[in-house]
């Protein structure tokens, strides 16, 4: 099983019986509540709002959603409201989490928290999917968020973190791009040396539930032609479910180029803690929230599954 | 003046009052005398044709391309017909030099030499023009292909590289953008330095001719929008000329994403040697081959008033 396109996720996710719980932090946001409208009328969630009652409440009128009493807690301090959140994750009270008005950094603190928080012991990393305007089917983009420079034992937290998000959706096999810039061994370039050694990882049965290709270049991770034409024979090439980059210089140049360049459509959420993360950003547009409010509850419920 | 697209460029091209000359080196190939053949028929180029002589005679045939014997030059040794090659543009017999069937590193070798090459004293970047589906105008990239993983002082190079280039098509002061992950100079992140450094140099009046701009994220060099939102003010945003990467592995995801993802159109080649150097790749489309070509031709006119 594949994706072929955010319609499919969409139709999957409302086939759910019921909507996924996403739990708020510093709900008390106007962008944050707009987003949350769409996916609540389409049955996909259920908000459990963190923040300032006050500001939550005004908006939730403002864009008439409808959340019960007990499903708001009124925790106006921004850190706080991040501590209730990963707390509620802990009580079952929640699936996912999404970051309302508050600063990365500030919803990631008591996630990572060695005692309290929501850590796997693997790095979190962000996961985006992304709909081409030209390709066959999404296709994953990681890490352009999270990991600045992983070393190789962090890239192989990636893929671990993105074959299991991606298992969750059905995936059985997904097949693993690890981008350089050639696709020959240099030790000039360390980028194509880590390529290669997670591909040996894969084939020694230490990276599993994929197939691992690298390093290998963008065109022959998703064009066949490109691939036949250079001679590179890979069941990966010309049909990658997973780019992974080498470092956040490259995935944000190549996460900038599917939205700006290639005016694709993205979703994301960051993985490898217990339950997803999704970080809206002003800039994100309204679709791109309420895809990732639909990939965070397809994931959700595979995880359960 | 800016290029706003393709048809510009070959329209100016076209209205040139004469071709120019390009040195075909190992020009014995069906796929560079297929990519002559459009630029010669459109007036734009004459070739001077170096290497095995009954190759070069059977393919001239087969496309129906017409070239006087004086200049055919019959060097069989590939390595002999990159150094001929450079000793024509010498004796002021080419205007630019294509590489025909041979590695890039072959044709480099005689551009490099120290003695009789074709060096300038700058490093040689690759300059790439590309076509985008939905920004106002063409967009240079640049370095994806020469320089692996450029210092400082080689940025500035690149950066002159392109200046002068662009200058050569008419530009009076194009806007370079120093992209990065972040708009904020970390110093976790050296690309972020280094493109803060080159702004510096910019407004010390060390890099000239041009408005520098970095570190940039690359929806804030393309999209004035996403400036707006994220409060970047600066004559570069939404509005770059140039997309200066940190190093090829950006440069080269950045490259494969406008061709393969956003199905954009390029053309490219080396600049920072005496003239330009194209390289045409197998697996280049006939219209990336015709429009270097043209742009080669472009700029040859410019440098020579």
């Amino acid at each position: 099983m594949v994706l072929k396109n955010f319609e499919e996720l969409v139709a999957k996710v409302k086939s759910f019986p019921e909507p996924k719980r996403v739990v708020v932090a510093a709900a008390g946001d106007e962008h944050t509540i707009e987003a949350l409208k769409e996916a609540v009328d389409d049955g996909i969630v259920i908000p459990v709002l963190v923040g300032d009652k006050a500001k939550i409440d005004e908006y939730l009128v403002k864009y008439n959603l409808n959340v019960t009493q007990d499903c708001i807690y009124d925790v106006p301090d921004v850190d706080e409201a991040a501590k209730k959140a990963v707390e509620l994750i802990h009580e079952g009270k929640g699936d996912f989490i999404m970051k309302g008005k508050m600063e990365t950094a500030q919803v990631l603190r008591p996630v990572v928290n060695k005692e309290t928080g929501l850590g796997t012991g693997r790095v979190m990393s962000h996961f985006v999917f992304d709909e081409l305007p030209y390709y066959h089917k999404l296709l994953v983009t990681t890490d352009g968020g999270m990991m600045t420079y992983p070393t190789l034992e962090q890239k192989k937290d990636i893929i671990n973190n993105t074959v299991e998000t991606l298992k969750a959706l059905g995936y059985e096999c997904p097949k693993i791009a690890c981008v350089a810039a050639i696709e020959k061994v240099n030790p000039k370039m360390p980028e194509t040396v880590e390529a290669n050694e997670l591909k040996q990882m894969n084939l020694r049965g230490e990276i599993k539930d994929c197939i691992v290709e690298g390093p290998i270049s963008l065109d022959i991770a998703l064009d066949k032609e490109a691939a036949d034409i250079k001679g590179f024979d890979s069941p990966v090439a010309g049909d990658a479910d997973v780019i992974l980059v080498p470092n956040i210089q490259v995935g944000n140049v190549l996460g900038k180029s599917i939205t700006v360049i290639a005016k694709g459509n993205m979703a994301g959420f960051v993985v490898g803690a217990k339950v997803p993360i999704i970080f809206t950003s002003r800039s994100s547009s309204a679709r791109e929230k309420y895809l990732s409010l639909v990939l965070a509850a397809a994931v959700s419920a595979g995880n359960r599954n």
